[in-house]
């Protein structure tokens, strides 16, 4: 069971980059996960993993209900999960329709390229809850 | 008429540090903005300007309603703001019994690090809708 974040187009700012790396690295000691940047999400259209939009309009929760609600996919389900990110312009409707569920991280609108560090902390922080440990601040 | 960011402790990522300054030099071209440091929050029991902390349970707003509601207390109040975040453990009940408004960035808790970026990324946010202007992405 592997875990995969699709994002569109590279990070552009250094400190996201490194900011995205340093959780990364922290991610893949708890799963089977991969990073995977795309020119355009049209590959998703094959996928057959379980989608997750990072979309505005999602379902809002808490880090402990994330946390909760991903233990949850990874027992139930027999395939992978995708979570993804779209462009700067959000998603069109065909991956919308492919679409198995949409989380939104705040009712705030953070720019998509932010949004990659914003989440990669939380499912860092998902994974330091399903295991009971404590989080790990530095 | 000025905007305050009080914090506590220094930042500690590189990444993070960057981040930050990345957004304090945008905020400045629209506001007088100071980003203050603090070691603990008790100097903020003697000051006199508009407090608003950062807190899980706040409001919740979205980018729009908050570039709204801070243009409101801007035009409307006699005094300085000050936005504030705690430490890793939020914030003591005699900063609470002080505060004026509380906000609420996301259900999801952030570390008290990361918040730093996030709310300065929405307060940038917040000025290019107040003026109308296209967000700038890089």
């Amino acid at each position: 069971m592997k875990i995969k974040f699709v994002v569109v187009g590279k990070t552009v700012e250094k400190y996201l980059i490194q900011g995205c790396e340093e959780y990364l690295k922290r991610i893949k000691k708890y799963v089977n996960f991969e990073y995977v940047v795309l020119k355009d999400l049209s590959p998703l259209l094959q996928d057959k993993s379980y989608k997750i939009l990072l979309d505005e309009n999602g379902k809002e929760f808490t880090s402990k209900e994330f946390s909760i609600f991903l233990e949850k996919k990874m027992v139930n389900l027999s395939k992978d999960i995708t979570f993804v990110v779209g462009g700067p312009y959000g998603f069109d409707d065909d991956i919308k329709a492919i679409s198995d569920f949409e989380i939104s991280l705040s009712k705030m609108t953070f720019s998509h390229q932010m949004v990659r560090l914003i989440f990669l902390e939380q499912l860092y922080r998902a994974f330091t809850i399903m295991r009971g440990e404590p989080y790990h601040h530095q």
